[in-house]
């Protein structure tokens, strides 16, 4: 498959964009897609070390990925990210960037989210330890017309996956 | 042709870099190559707002070029960059990350480029109204092994851009 895309995932902290995203990106790499992640945190070191979790710096950070992912898509890549992306503006103006931007909405109640706290930033963010936490101190604009949506307390990862596979069938991306 | 590469070009400000990267560019590209072209001037608006010229965030902004670069030669296309990297050290960095990696210096005495002084920039860094600009009062560290030189005070730009093209046909980038 030569048509690149920007797979957008979005969602909570601890909703399950990480281990999806990454599920996806094998199933996709073992169909002969070429894939790229670009996951918060990598995005974070490489791009935006120094910026602050200010709604200003995580827009410029936001920004920054969909410039590297736009450049993967056009050339034939599927550029996959997985940051929290709270802010609906500003994932909008990459959806208006790029034409094959898809939307994937990783979503979960935040009692859920809390609950799993895998990587112990929610007790932190409670604990007033970490700032501008989105879901706790800071806010999360879901988005209103995602692509994909996954419901990742009410179905397996396996049936999230499975989601998104067969929408990029639907949508044509996929042979 | 699917094989990316990194074509690394560096050298003064005004020493030819934007012009001949664009038209061995276009060459590229009409050989059947995906070419994306990461600019000094792209970059610092894309991914390096609000960094300074000091030598700290020159190497931020030089890293960041790299890592973009690297993602999309690692994807089949030929990166090219055209900013000034003045500093060894992270140009041989990035050589070390990215094995197909092609350094291109772009060589002219300083007064040539500032005779030619295309955008005004050497008669403001001499008029104090610019700082850290390179070859005034900002080092410039030439390579050492470039893969590919030209001398763009003894040779025209089409002589340039044949030295790059045929030296990637030598190196087996082009057919």
């Amino acid at each position: 498959m030569e048509k690149g895309l920007i797979l957008w995932f979005t969602g909570l902290s601890g909703a399950g964009k990480t281990t999806i995203s990454r599920i996806v990106a094998e199933k996709l790499k073992s169909r002969g897609c070429k894939v790229e992640i670009l996951d918060g945190d990598i995005v974070r070191e490489n791009l935006s070390k120094g910026l602050t979790f200010s709604k200003e710096d995580r827009d410029i950070n936001v920004k920054r990925i969909g410039f590297v992912a736009h450049l993967l898509s056009r050339n034939g890549v599927v550029a996959i990210t997985a940051a929290i992306s709270p802010y609906k503006e500003i994932r909008n103006s990459i959806r208006e960037m790029d034409e094959n931007f898809i939307e994937v909405y990783i979503k979960a109640p935040l009692e859920v989210c809390e609950k799993r706290d895998v990587k112990g930033l929610y007790a932190k963010a409670r604990a007033g330890e970490i700032k501008q936490f989105t879901g706790i101190d800071d806010p999360y604009e879901a988005p209103d017309n995602p692509e994909i949506t996954c419901n990742t307390d009410q179905e397996t990862i396996e049936e999230s996956v499975g989601k998104i596979i067969s929408s990029l069938e639907k949508l044509g991306y996929l042979a």
